[in-house]
């Protein structure tokens, strides 16, 4: 940091509810006496962000501007962003993270888009082949477990695997201070034959590493809180991860045919639904605040598009957190030490 | 078929509950006068199973017999039970069928020695290259889905997936009476260019084929019901199914933390407990009575190692439907008429 106060840019252009929830969620952390070390930058359309701040009834001088006219949509192909969005928010905050003048871009807009800038423009961490976007998921317990890759690369490599590994594993351990967090290979049994030629390669690595690698989970031991990070492929951890999103929708609807048959059914479900929120609130992946783009040069934070002004909060917080951690370094140090 | 009934084997050293559950649930079958035309035969240590036949108040002798004196156990090595094992019920079982002496065996045993046993004893179909295991899900509307492989090769190689998805397309359009079956290739996008290299050839085979091909599905659209069969290598397949599985158990263990909290929300728990089991009874995997393993010259179906007497007998009558509807013959057929 060049400057006494942690300076984050949002992405005004970035979710579904742009800007409203990115404006509701920068004054909730403007408001926030715990948080009165940020100086909160908007990427977007100046004046536009400035009468929307107004008719939410806040300051619109207690924040910064950064001028972006362009918006990248959720469907814009990411290569096209590189080559002809080069006014838009994404690339233009990410630009000025690469240059010094902010200290961490967030944004809840397209995750490719996102990966594809930020790769280009910020590079990678010395020692880090592929940067890699990790997925909180809940479990039984209070901790959630995080999965990488959930699609930043497709394609498996051991090497890589291994690096997601230990870039979870520094930010589990200085984000949710846990020690040593547990490490597990996602595979389709526990023996340490199971699985493909590479996985299996992939398991060698890790158990001669200084890890804590506890061996391999199988899918149904996501929830279950064994491992405190698990690495597989993005295409796996991709498919796992809108999966298991999907998972409240069937359940909704389900509730909603069964409330449609009668009128006992009806009254039945008005019971049940709030208990249910309340149960399943942890599956919301709002509320972990967004994931960073792990093993990018520079604090680059993703969120859901369907973001609430509280994740937004979250993930303003969240970036502040690993700036105040130096986790890039601490990534940088360990890769570069040639453990392998 | 040899003679004029159906003669189908059950594992009676199956499942988690045998030979209770395999008792009962075959005796539900003798007794359901749609199904007369089924010789069953129960595969095991005949004098230990007429007893408990007894002890259940049945009658012995309305029931054949396979003597099989040893049992496969759940974590028992598949290599090492081909190998040491040629007295175990799975064995004998299966050695049976290829005799002739049985139309189909049925068990609800160690999934991968079913694979393994029936893979080198009934061999291969004609023009299959790998034999698969499906799994139905349950969707938004009252039809499941099939997935396919759910664990027989986890090696992904574009023909193993369009001999899947053939495979697939007949199991259902025939059992399910779907006339041409949606076919879906599980993926990271909807695009055509996303997914591994592998992945994009075989949307390329798919494509050009003659089966109802609709593209790629999302791990969200597993339970969307845009596909009727999806397809993908069962390393993916596996840990998608057993997560699956894994839905049940971590809303039960949200539930009882939540019901512990307090009296009030103890009485709340118990109005919703009894709605979401009438919710949820189609995740009850065991409702679609097992699966085939698809691809094996011979009908060989295997169940949930937890099946109860009610699964047993789906599975049952899911083996005499195989058997009339001839699938083995239209999946030869249709694969060794060389569209690709």
């Amino acid at each position: 940091m060049t400057n006494s106060k942690y300076r984050i840019a949002l992405d005004a252009f970035g979710g579904d509810y742009a800007p409203l929830n990115e404006i509701n969620g920068a004054y909730q952390l403007l408001n926030d006496s715990y948080h009165q070390d940020v100086d909160l930058y908007l990427v977007g359309h100046q004046q536009n962000i400035r009468n929307v701040i107004k008719e939410q009834g806040y300051n619109p001088d207690l924040i910064k501007y950064i001028n972006a006219e362009e918006r990248v949509n959720m469907d814009d192909d990411p290569s096209e962003v590189l080559k002809k969005k080069k006014n838009s928010s994404i690339y233009v905050g990410i630009s000025k993270l690469k240059e010094g003048e902010v200290d961490a871009f967030v944004s809840a807009g397209n995750t490719g888009a996102m990966l594809a800038v930020s790769t280009m423009i910020l590079g990678r961490i010395n020692g880090v082949s592929r940067p890699t976007i990790g997925s909180f998921f809940p479990t039984i317990t209070d901790y959630p477990v995080l999965v990488l890759d959930v699609g930043a690369t497709v394609d498996l490599k051991p090497r890589y695997l291994y690096e997601y590994a230990v870039m979870g594993s520094i930010y589990v351990e200085k984000m949710l201070n846990i020690n040593r967090p547990k490490i597990g290979l996602l595979n389709v049994g526990e023996e340490e034959t199971k699985g493909t030629d590479q996985i299996k390669e992939t398991y060698n690595i890790l158990k001669n590493s200084s890890l804590n690698f506890i061996g391999n989970v199988e899918g149904r031991d996501i929830f279950s809180a064994n491992a405190d990070v698990i690495v597989c492929d993005g295409f796996v951890g991709n498919i796992v991860l809108k999966f298991a999103e999907s998972f409240l929708t069937i359940l909704k609807s389900k509730l909603k045919q069964y409330s449609e048959k009668n009128i006992i059914n009806k009254l039945k479900t008005g019971l049940v639904v709030p208990i249910l929120k309340d149960i399943l609130q942890q599956f919301d992946y709002q509320s972990y605040g967004g994931v960073p783009l792990l093993g990018v040069n520079g604090v680059s934070i993703i969120g859901h598009g369907k973001s609430t002004p509280l994740a937004i909060k979250n993930m303003l917080i969240r970036a502040k957190e690993i700036i105040q951690k130096d986790i890039n370094k601490q990534i940088e140090k360990t890769l570069t030490n040639l453990e392998n």
